[in-house]
Formats: structure tokens, C-alpha cells, sequence
């Protein structure tokens, strides 16, 4: 199936609980009737001391849709609640939001989604003019061969791989040397440059291995349940000068799962010894892929 | 809450399951642009020996749409199946049926949702040539107040009131007098015309009484599962001259209740007492509102 067809009827599904909310972002994707543009469900924005969930994102152009059924409304105090909630991400993440009211009737509803198309479209006028509009191209995130063309790669990278075999192809590595028996490896030797690590951890616990990434910090802890295991896989680590590539494993809102590229990282040797914790932290955002080097 | 975005809204979170199937509707609706079309959802079609739901329905243009998702072609006995049952759909109902295919790529179908759409439009634009275009009003069709203008009502009218209330307004009868303690009567005498009943009979059971309507021999079935009760009542009926106007009550495929007008009725005498079944019988489709008369 077309990935963009199932990507964006996942997500009409997902939102298809509130029914007036799904009403106008069904709405919103039609009349915009570009599929360059792309739409994010429950966006995750990250406040002072918690974080908001926003209905949708739209990245190109950081506008947040707020729907607001009915119940919005209910009292003072939630009304009151959504105006601040809302003020903290226009202050924190410096993006907009669009706010759409349910109560109105359906003409003015439809007009209003007709002002914030028009809005969008200018929008997408100028960065047409200034060159810097970018297509949402999943079905290139999404191909090896498109990312091997670009001779480096970056975090920066909207990189998408669909699976491990992807993540071979980028590098030319052997995919058969990624099964062990019925198990999957977590991680393979770059062909060229055997220091550096190609890894593929998840967001889920697989076996007896965890990983917490962090993002923000730029830090992955990679965890064995079993201490003795954990312990031992450390020393090897301690022993050796791994550099890992970083594809991130996880299943997002829709439930369509991606390997994504998080930089090179290396062992925080100091902090992991003294905490006995795999720690590894991030030296580079970059990997050539045509010298096999991290820059 | 506005009525139609409602409806559209309910329409569309009870199309959610099937995604793809659920894209192609919401992208018909929101690209049609016109709130005078209807939509109706799983319309059922009568066949030979059995019966039909379509995906949607047009009933302004008899047009069906069926939005074929990837599992319509898992083998050669299902595709031949949906053939021949769109076939008898096309032969018995002389509607025509327009067949999406979700396995095209996203650009494929969206042509095909244009195409689809501008036919439509040039339809709508011939009824409006010919004045035969019947716009899609549902607070009309459900507000008493605009049927009481039209100074008779029949049958073909889409009538649909919210409620006994509605009902009365309609007649200018008692709403206070169809209340009997805590329960509400099913039928109230009309205020010019005595012998005329106006009854709002439900499609669901209540308490001891439940109705089976068949629209298209014009016949409903009036029955009280207490054997002795049910006797008592066409007993009294036989001894008097009732003619009833049908506001049958139920609810559709979207969780909405109606009272829609199907005509006036009168006891088929002799085949009810033969049977001891209370069967109603269609006498005319139509009822003056000014003269408080069948016609």
C-alpha cells in the first residue's frame, strides 16, 4: 500500500474518538490537497515542568491545531486551563496554534478552515520564493538508496529506515550476518571501519536488553536486566574503542514503526566505570558515508 | 450542536474502521464542498432473495459508492462475488455503483475522487437546469413548524421529527396530554378529528408492545406480548373506526432518532381477526393539515 495513503488514514483513524475534532482534521487534509505537506497527531511539546499533547502539527511550518470540542468548555477553570496551556507553548517552543471552536455552526466552522488553508498556503508561497520549503517525502526518508546518494548522512536527516535490512543496504553490509540463529542481532561492524558500530536499539525492551534514549541530553544508557551480563558486556566496552551509529527503534502514534538515524556516539568511559551504567553520548551529528568516517 | 455537522461527523467515525475506505469518504465529502449533498451510510438495497449495504449512498443522484479495500481481492471467488452482487445492485435498484480501488497509489486515487466529484457536479448542475434539485435539509425535515407551512404532509416528504413534542406542534395537539404518570403514550387522538390517531409507534420494543413495519407492502403489525392484553386491544379496535397517522420511531445506522410520517392506516378488520394479529394497512399516503383529512 501507498505509505502516504496509509500514514494519513492511520491517522484520521486515531483521531476518529472526538468526532468534531476528526471532522475538521479530515478537512483540513482534503481542502489542503497537498501531499507535500506533512500532518503529526499528538504532538509532543515539552513545557517547564510537564508536557502538552497538541491534536496536530504541522513541522513545515510549526502551527499547532487545537480542536476544541463541546467539553472545552464545560467550566471557567478548563477554559482558563487551555488559554494557559496554550500560552506556554507559544512561549516555550516559540511555534503558533490555530485554535478551531466545535460549537459554531458547520458554515462558520468551514470558513474558519478556509482562512487557515489560505493562511498555510501563503505560507507555503514563501518559503517557495526564499528555498526553503521542504516536500514531505516519506517514501525518500524511507529508502536506503535515496540517503546513499546524499554521500552523509545527519540527525538532522528526516532518516526513516523500515528495517534492518534498510539500515544494510545504507552501509553495504551483510544482512545475512545479522541473524544469530532465530535471533536478530542488535548491532553490526561497519564493512570498511570495524571500530564503528552500526546499532539499532529499540524504545522497547527486546530479550534482556533496555535502552533509554534521551534526546535532549543526547545520551543513550543501554541496560542488561541480568547484573553479571551487564557487568561483563561494560568491561568488554571499556576494553575496546566502539564508535555506534545510532538507528533508533521505535512504533509512533500511528502504530508504523521507523529506524531513525540519532548520530555517532561513544562510551562515557569515566561514568559508565564509576556507575557501572552503559552510558553513551553523542560526538557527532554526522557520518560520511563515502570516507566511512564520523565528522 | 449543528445538526449536520453532527451527522457528517457521526458518519464519518462509523466509516472509521476500514482506513482506506474511510480516506476515500471523507475526502468525497470534503471535496464536494456542498452541504446540500447527502450522505447516507450502509444503505441497505433489497436483492432477489437476500439484501445489500453499500459503503455510501447518494439518494439525490441514486448513486452508490463502494470503496473497495485491499481484502475485496484476496482471492478470484471474493472479486467474482462483489460482481455479481454489484450487477444485481445496478439490475434490481436501476442505481449506479461507483468502485474505488485502495490499492492504487495516493495521486491514482485522488484523480479518481476528482473525476468522481466533478460527475457529481455536473449533475447537480443539470437538476438545477431542470429544477429538480432537492437540497439535502435536514433542520427543515425536522422542524415541525416548517411542515405545519406546507399545509399537507405525505409520505414521500422527508419528514423526520425530533420527538413527540415535535409531533404535536405539528397537529397542535396537548403535548401535555400524551404523558400517563411516568410513562408516555404512544398515540394521541387529534385535536379537529377524533377518530383520527396520531401514533408514533418504535421499531424497538416497549415494555409489552412491539411493531413491525414493512414499508414497501405498507403494512405495520401492532402487538402486545401478553396474549390476553393483545386480544383486549384488537377486540376494542374491531369496535371502533381509527384511522392512524404512522410516525415510526427509530433509530439509524449513525445513533440519530427519527419520527418519520409513513401515511395513514387503518385495521385490516377481517384479516386481523381471522389471524388475531393487529395489522395496519396503508390507505393513503398523504394528510391535510388544514381540513384534518386523509386524502
Amino acid at each position: 500500500m501507498d505509505y502516504k495513503l496509509t500514514y494519513i488514514s492511520r491517522l484520521f483513524q486515531k483521531t476518529s474518538n472526538k468526532i468534531y475534532e476528526h471532522y475538521i482534521i479530515t478537512r483540513i487534509w482534503h481542502l489542503l490537497n497537498n501531499d507535500e505537506i506533512e500532518m503529526i497527531a499528538q504532538q509532543y511539546v515539552r513545557l517547564e515542568n510537564k508536557y502538552a499533547l497538541t491534536d496536530i502539527y504541522f513541522p513545515q511550518f510549526n502551527i499547532h491545531v487545537e480542536v476544541n470540542e463541546p467539553a472545552h468548555y464545560i467550566t471557567p477553570e478548563k477554559i482558563e486551563f487551555d488559554i494557559n496551556r496554550n500560552e506556554s507553548i507559544i512561549n516555550i517552543s516559540q511555534h503558533q496554534i490555530q485554535i478551531f471552536d466545535c460549537r459554531k455552526p458547520i458554515e462558520e466552522i468551514h470558513n474558519d478552515i478556509d482562512d487557515f488553508i489560505k493562511h498555510i498556503n501563503s505560507l507555503i508561497s514563501n518559503q517557495l520564493k526564499n528555498n526553503t520549503f521542504k516536500s514531505w517525502n516519506p517514501n525518500q526518508d524511507r529508502n536506503p538508496l535515496y540517503w546513499k546518494e546524499q554521500k552523509a548522512i545527519t540527525s538532522n536527516d528526516n532518516i526513516a529506515l523500515n528495517n534492518v535490512e534498510d539500515i544494510c543496504t545504507l552501509f553495504d553490509a551483510d544482512f545475512s550476518k545479522t541473524k544469530r540463529g532465530f535471533l536478530r542481532k542488535g548491532a553490526i561492524a561497519h564493512p570498511q571501519n570495524r571500530n564503528i558500530i552500526i546499532w539499532w536499539p529499540s524504545s522497547k525492551k527486546r530479550q534482556k536488553w533496555q535502552n533509554f534514549y534521551d534526546a535532549e541530553k543526547g545520551i543513550i544508557i543501554e541496560e542488561n536486566i541480568d547484573e553479571e551480563q551487564n557487568s561483563n558486556h561494560l568491561n568488554y566496552l571499556l576494553s575496546v574503542n566502539e564508535t555506534r551509529l545510532l538507528f533508533y527503534h521505535y512504533k509512533d502514534f500511528l502504530g508504523l514503526t521507523s529506524y531513525r538515524f540519532k548520530g555517532a556516539f561513544k562510551l562515557e568511559k569515566e561514568e559508565s566505570e564509576n556507575k557501572k551504567i552503559i552510558i553513551w553520548k553523542k560526538i557527532s551529528d554526522k557520518f560520511n558515508l563515502l570516507t566511512s568516517e564520523v565528522e
